[in-house]
């Protein structure tokens, strides 16, 4: 059985066809959003591309994960930031009037837990938890076996979750959110922070300043890349202990860009969280690094049609 | 129809008749739990009061909110710290061979935020987060109309989201949880704590030093009243902006000891949980105060049977 994902981004979007037995991605292509030349358009250009990677090719549905605000019962993007213009847009609507198939829509934090759970390091779980640490934080939440959206679908902000009050504020506006500690972008900017004082820091000789500059010099002991490392650990370590006290999952799943940092990540991050929990939490569940790494996305947006067909 | 709810404590129990249709208690009794003298006693002793508050009136089942970890879908009372020797106790089993009627059994501070749902500021929800300021601090979530539980029965510990790193300690062992710093117990510690630096405070004219008699003295303008007032609120803040960005609900219910502070507690959290919320959080939730007070447990414990049947 075949379903296609789309894996929708400001700038460009993939599409992938999924064999749903094996999970996985039989072809796939990239291609540019431009959103600028209008949502009709760019939703024409989404069709093509399924009808490109299918090739002929029977599949029972498409599914896209989207960033922003969705209402995912109707298929329809709120508001996004990433497209401005999208303001109560029927993008399910719209895809599934050209292709004469059923098109579901989900928040892309969300297609990320959904992709876990049907693709990746979740299957057979019931209750996850799972974050992306990359340009914010997103987050996603099963429990009981179901998404939870909440009230408007809006549910789930876990990067918004504060742990640090007083910490740096966050684009959200407020101060010490997950997201301004342990994104991909609060990581380049603490290092931008620490250059006055460490000039020498081994994270400004790296080709570019970011998470995986920051992570690699500290697996090498550079003291500005361990003292920013410990303070992602620490944020994640509390986020992720209130994660566990508020859901009692049986899997944690962390992706995302940061994600990829491994074990220097991991390892103290499991220490710590073993700390935070209480006893009645200890052994209850594990802390895995996602495995779908590049797939995440398009596997995520996939996963959408399975958990509603 | 009739159900029977025993809100089951430490020291005492209280078992009620209640009608479902008016939620009003038809018959009520508090007696003494009398752990000591064993759980076959003590749950003997709740079927005499059964009996009694039923009085020849038809049930259609008795549910129980009780403390600790607690397997509902068994009736089983894993541990909790009231009732030492209740290890894997049968208690739901037992009791309903006693009485021949079904009975439920559910964490009271689950059974808190059914009771919301079914009698009181919940009506007509499907999305609820509660929260019951007492001897600690209690959480109770409902999501899409049911209950989130987690994997094992444990999860919604509210009270134990870290709200403020390197706060006070709580008994949990952790710094900064939620309950460190709201409940009444910690408000009690804190009056204490300021009474070296301001031995004038009205707080300590009152009869006893308590959660009340801070709200009272910060109500007249009291400065380490107002203080202790203040750090509560930007606690429950922190923990209630987070729920929100969590869960989503249409309303978050407070009750419990401390939430009878009334206005002087709720009109500043008010309004600083509408400070923390993202724009499209914005009016998608109310934060009551709840209307069950003393009638709370009764009526939550009574929940738990109309949830499962």
């Amino acid at each position: 059985m075949y379903v296609v994902g789309i894996d929708l981004g400001g700038t460009f979007f993939k599409v992938g066809l999924v064999d749903t037995e094996s999970g996985e991605i039989l072809r796939k292509v990239e291609w540019e959003t431009r959103v600028a030349e209008g949502k009709e358009k760019v939703v024409k250009r989404m069709a093509q591309a399924v009808l490109e990677v299918s090739n002929g090719e029977d599949y029972i549905g498409v599914g896209i994960g989207s960033p922003g605000s969705i209402d995912h019962d109707n298929g329809i993007v709120r508001f996004s930031p990433n497209f401005p213009d999208w303001i109560n847009f029927n993008l399910g609507g719209t895809l599934s009037k050209l292709l004469n198939k059923p098109v579901f829509v989900e928040n892309d934090a969300n297609a990320f837990v959904l992709g876990e759970k049907w693709f990746g390091a979740g299957k057979g779980h019931e209750h996850i938890v799972a974050l992306t640490l990359g340009t914010g934080v997103g987050g996603g939440v099963i429990s009981h076996g179901k998404l939870i959206t909440g009230k408007d679908g809006i549910g789930t902000e876990l990067g918004h979750v504060i742990v640090e009050p007083n910490g740096p504020q966050c684009g959200c506006g407020n101060y010490g959110c997950l997201e301004a500690i342990a994104s991909a972008t609060a990581i380049r900017r603490m290092a931008l922070e620490g250059q006055k004082k460490f000039p020498e820091s081994e994270i400004f000789s790296a080709e570019e300043i970011n998470a995986k500059a920051v992570f690699d010099a500290a697996r090498n002991g550079d003291l500005l890349g361990q003292m920013i490392a410990e303070r992602v650990v620490n944020a994640l370590a509390i986020g992720v202990a209130n994660f566990i006290h508020i859901f009692n999952p049986s899997i944690v799943v962390i992706g995302g860009g940061v994600s990829r940092a491994g074990n220097i990540l991991f390892a103290p991050l499991r220490e710590k969280v073993r700390h935070l929990v209480m006893p009645s939490f200890k052994d209850t569940y594990t802390i895995v690094q996602s495995p779908l790494v590049e797939n995440a996305g398009i596997l995520g947006a996939a996963s959408i049609v399975l958990q509603n067909l």
